[in-house]
């Protein structure tokens, strides 16, 4: 099979990208991994496949794949790669997308210079539902972990986070402290974990270690929880630029049942034609 | 600048060829560590640039870079590459090419298979030629490191080898005693530090910890190195197979002042264009 496809970055969170609208693409996970792998394929972090949808009610589905051939449920990097790559590729000229992805329909609108808009949904921060074990919901809880406590807010963005604040982000034990919180007993299902510094009240630097990752350029949920957890504790405005290792985001919240909406780039970054 | 490249890789180690010839391409170092980078660019080891020769009695020029822009001086898996690559972009249809490189001329065969001949040049085993510290030319010298006697040989193929016959490469101490041979005292330029175990007179397993490097894939260099250090200590014929992490090289050598021959294969990943 010979497949067209294009490399793109979110934040540096890379994806090859593939039009299964004007070719014909059967990616078995044996095939996706061939394509994840960085020396003997073309080299990402997930594969994400364009399709025609199932209902005439939205524009596309998408499916996206980890270099290990499973599938996942949705990725913020990669709805926004997904909206620039199908106007690239003058699938649609819309300027909101409607797409079915594994997690559900989402929304996405093209803003300005190409960023993209993507409707995250509410936040959940009822603790059995994060999951996290506390007899009530609060802002910040005190846990133990690595001989000390911890203020640290537990929120759900679809995947559960631990999010604290630090003085520095360049020093922050995310290496260390990261993966003890990320299985901390507290957090049933694990949580990923955030350490956020708080520059200004519209402003935070944000590390991320990912569940079953470790730390990650830039997470787009972690950069949700964070701003949530942020507004919990009335340390950030409903509108904050959050700087992670891989770039920026914008991250919106007017707080309670209102969605979290994520802004934020995409980068192009070549084409090209394999067999395999 | 708009670049038609083609992705290669021999044994492995992995290649961003450039046809330099059908289009202009001014590469700075900058642009180089671009096109490497495995997120932001389109990833590699290493830049092949192929060019127009200086003389008319070669077919081509090529230069390699490494992913940190620095040039090399050459690079056997590279080499191999750049054979079938001006065959398959219909540069030449000629099965012996002849190629200036940073070390030199070189002649490349193609064998069956799309498999190609490097010729790799005589060993140097004069101790203050590889560079190594001895009295005497010898088959194998005792050294000593992390607190136990070694029977080490020491090959240049160009660049410093230190060779030792193990009874299995699986569990070999490469990640261990690999950095510690490399810059032991006796190799004054520090050394490429090769672990051999000999299957039989014509088929060794081969584990290479590169000089400022770490262990790879597959080293042609090592891989000729290991087989004159089995041919001094007369535990091997003339003609072996390598079996390297990344695959299998034969390599060929007749003794004394004879070329040291590798036979081997690569493989053509995908073609693609960027704008850099």
């Amino acid at each position: 099979m010979r497949l067209r496809f294009t490399k793109m970055h979110g934040l540096g969170n890379d994806f090859v990208m593939i039009d299964a609208i004007s070719q014909r693409v059967r990616l078995t996970p044996e095939k996706v991994r061939q394509l994840a792998d960085r020396r003997f394929g073309v080299g990402c972090d997930q594969v994400l496949i364009v399709e025609e949808p199932t209902s005439p009610d939205v524009d596309f589905r998408y499916r996206i794949y980890n270099a290990d051939g499973s599938e996942v449920e949705n990725c913020g990097n990669g709805a926004r790669c997904f909206a620039n790559f199908v106007r690239e590729r003058k699938l649609t000229g819309k300027q909101s997308i409607v797409v079915q992805t594994a997690a559900g329909v989402m929304t996405l609108n093209i803003a300005d210079g190409d960023k993209v808009q993507v409707d995250m949904g509410a936040p959940v921060l009822v603790p059995a539902q994060v999951p996290f074990q506390a007899n009530e919901q609060a802002a910040t809880y005190a846990i133990e972990a690595d001989g000390q406590q911890w203020q640290v807010s537990a929120v759900s963005m679809g995947n559960p986070h631990c999010v604290l604040v630090v003085d520095d982000t360049e020093t922050a034990p995310v290496a260390t402290l990261g993966p003890v919180l990320e299985a901390h007993p507290s957090f049933p299902n694990k949580a990923n974990v955030g350490f956020m510094q708080i520059l200004s009240r519209r402003e935070i630097n944000l590390r991320v270690y990912e569940r079953g990752a470790g730390e990650t350029l830039a997470c787009g949920t972690g950069a949700c929880a964070a701003v949530v957890a942020g507004r919990l504790r009335d340390l950030l405005d409903s509108d904050v630029v959050v700087n992670l290792p891989g770039g920026s985001l914008t991250i919106q919240w007017q707080g309670g049942e209102h969605p979290v909406v994520m802004t934020g780039p995409t980068a192009h970054v070549f084409h090209g034609q394999i067999k395999i």
